[in-house]
């Protein structure tokens, strides 16, 4: 199965506090600024206070990293991974609410808005449900790039409300022979080491082994392509830098700039 | 003393529902927008939620009347009538994350943002703590017009800070004799005639009786002018009925198109 | 088919209230409280705050009705009418929580905790799923009665785990052909006379009509039977007075004491 | 200046994360509780949720250490830390709450309830405003012990209602000159050294350097003391560990058993 036909990006979630709480204690977005392309910071529903989105805005404009939104249900308790049943009216105002307010912090700081990407359970829901799907979509501004799911209803319908779309791999989540994602409520620890297997067949082969043993190829198509990494996982900075070292060789030894 | 030098408008804040939940049972925003000029949305911090701002957004552009937003602190179990003593930073970024939100609906709907006014103790912190005004006012967007009350500190920071300064004269709330607000927690009805006293004198004579007694006078100066209702007062819309009698026949006396 | 062989006590949420807001802006719990047997007050998760529910404790208290707790899921903005996925141990926790909370006011006010109810789309994910209905009933303090659909796994489940049982009758919604409610999001009007045939069927014959048309038997056993009304629905009082009416006529014609 | 009179105890805050969120990166509830002889619970307005308070409960009861119900200002994005103004009635009902729901844990595990002590802003607006403090005071059951400085408005007012009090001593809290803490809101870290010299001379000499350099007394009087410690310093296990040793070896010089 072929290379990744395109250069390989890096995308984790920023921001994932809330007041003096935080989501990953392993490490903070200080020490993943520098590793990654991509911030998904984010909105205040699943975590994030209007405080640490200004702050972790203006730490990735420091850092020249590209910004989106990561819009989650209303759920700081559950940090958006509790799937809770929204109307389609309520979850399109939902994320038109959460990437309007990321817009202030961003038009304020003079940062472009790059892409949105739905947080925890809400992106499972959309490649699930079309009409969930559907319903974030048009909370999405026009012509904004979406990160999601290639060969699922996220891509779909992304093309048919004419947004940009970015394939995402993940470099610290298993899939389902069926190319869906696996999440564990409470995630397990990842080495190094697996994760760098784990990241070097989906970028070198665009296929990974699925949780049932299956080799499953990944439909990236033509798409731009950014590799997720999550910040509160154990051991997140480990992965992190271990994602970026393999993405990085196998950026160079494609002769992707 | 002189009439009010400019034609006057009334504002009301819509929108302050949340979710099932009514804090005005004595009438509706539907009720209230045909009598209106200026909608203060709620943003979502002390009343209103996605749907409620979505849809009260596009229920003013039907009406064809101006949306501002209407920012208030974090608590809408004490409907933003509660003091928190919160940082300037946390402030600026507060305001910053309710505008860009209500931006988000605006922008979707092709419906410019009209102005800023901030919610219940809030208002009231702005005019006796230049820190919190300061800090409030750094969240506006540049450029963007704010309502305040003329003569005080709200309306010196906006002039230090760049930002359009619209004064504003309250309907159905008495002023101390050093010309603030007197605000009571549980409010008290008002009659239509009461309201068309209160009303008059202030249009007429840009004048109030304070509550101790006073005639004072209101230093409108040359800003533009809104009145501002209450929707969760008792009796709101007989209140705005009153207003908006008293202040079209004023407009049209004085000639103001 | 036979009457309810005992006697029928009405039931009705209070205390659902949040801070200044209001769900049921037709009418007051004063206004209701002197109609009705048992209040299943609000514990502060999907309606309901501190101030309220010790306000409705005291105000029960006066009028000698019997007080449960009526526990929600974590959504005031949805009014827990929302389904969220909870894990079972986070279903027990937070009816504790709850009851606990109300059981404090409950005691400032020598109040005996009379039942628990659990509140809106849960009560419906109890009758559907029997983990989340056992997860539930764990929460419930050891001995206390429960409210619940009588021949649903609510029964079943209270019996398992020794909980006495209340089959409640519901005055102002209607019922699948398999004996479930049916529920409405937005709440549609009933007429006094609706209600009171609605009601009167139930009562005198333990049957009602279904929604698609069909006569079925209510399977009340011989458990002790509460009527439940709704103080949001509009026209909450007339539903209610009517449902008095039905309901006192009935236990004096069946002489129930 | 006299040593302390009685065994001195120690006090920790625990369950003071949110869902998966946590205030005390450094170390866990887990590495505390066997240093430690009362644990304040937290109720879920400040930090804690339902699941993290069984959690907690469940603990402490392995552990066999009393257990405190910590009840704070309605504010997770705060921690309990910005001032809020609410009303007497508020306060009371509040408390009520809090401590009731953490009751719903404590009788599920058939563990007692040990004392009550109010969190953080709170507990300093306690001692600034008998107010405050005499509405906090009725929201604990009658009779239940309630921790808190001596010497200020605290003691004087669990006097007046008979609660017993226990006296508090602070490991990692500086203090003024009038005896009160200074609460920095970003916590600066202790060494272990700095605490040891802290913790000593509280309890040798019943007094302690005020941050203006003055030595003061602390008026313990004849009432039981607890040292507290925060689990969300930075180092907070090993200022623990550090005050732990010096209490052990205060109270067996003392002959304290």
């Amino acid at each position: 199965m072929p290379p990744i036909p395109r250069k390989v990006h890096i995308n984790v979630d920023l921001g994932e506090g809330y007041g003096n709480f935080r989501a990953n204690p392993s490490c903070t977005d200080e020490d993943l600024i520098p590793l990654i392309d991509h911030a998904n910071v984010a909105c205040g529903f699943h975590a994030g206070d209007p405080l640490i989105m200004q702050e972790t805005v203006r730490a990735c404009k420091r850092a020249n990293i590209k910004v989106g939104a990561h819009p989650g249900l209303p759920d700081i308790q559950g940090f958006g991974r509790r799937e809770i049943k929204m109307s389609p009216e309520e979850l399109t105002a939902m994320v038109r609410y959460q990437v309007g307010a990321l817009q202030g912090f961003l038009d304020a700081e003079g940062v472009p808005l790059n892409h949105v990407k739905p947080h925890g359970v809400l992106y499972g829901m959309m490649y699930r449900d079309e009409e969930v799907c559907r319903a974030v979509y048009e909370g999405v501004p026009m012509g904004v790039r979406v990160f999601g799911l290639a060969g699922t209803i996220q891509e779909k319908v992304a093309k048919e409300l004419g947004l940009p779309f970015t394939a995402e791999l993940y470099g610290d989540v298993k899939y389902s022979k069926d190319g869906k994602l696996v999440i564990d409520r409470k995630k397990k620890p990842w080495t190094a080491e697996e994760t760098k297997k784990h990241v070097e067949s989906q970028v070198i082969s665009s296929s990974v082994t699925a949780v049932t043993g299956e080799e499953i190829q990944l439909p990236i198509g033509d798409h731009e392509v950014s590799m997720c990494c999550h910040s509160d996982s154990p051991g997140a900075l480990e992965i992190v830098k271990a994602a970026r070292q393999i993405v990085d060789k196998f950026n160079q030894d494609q002769g992707y700039a």
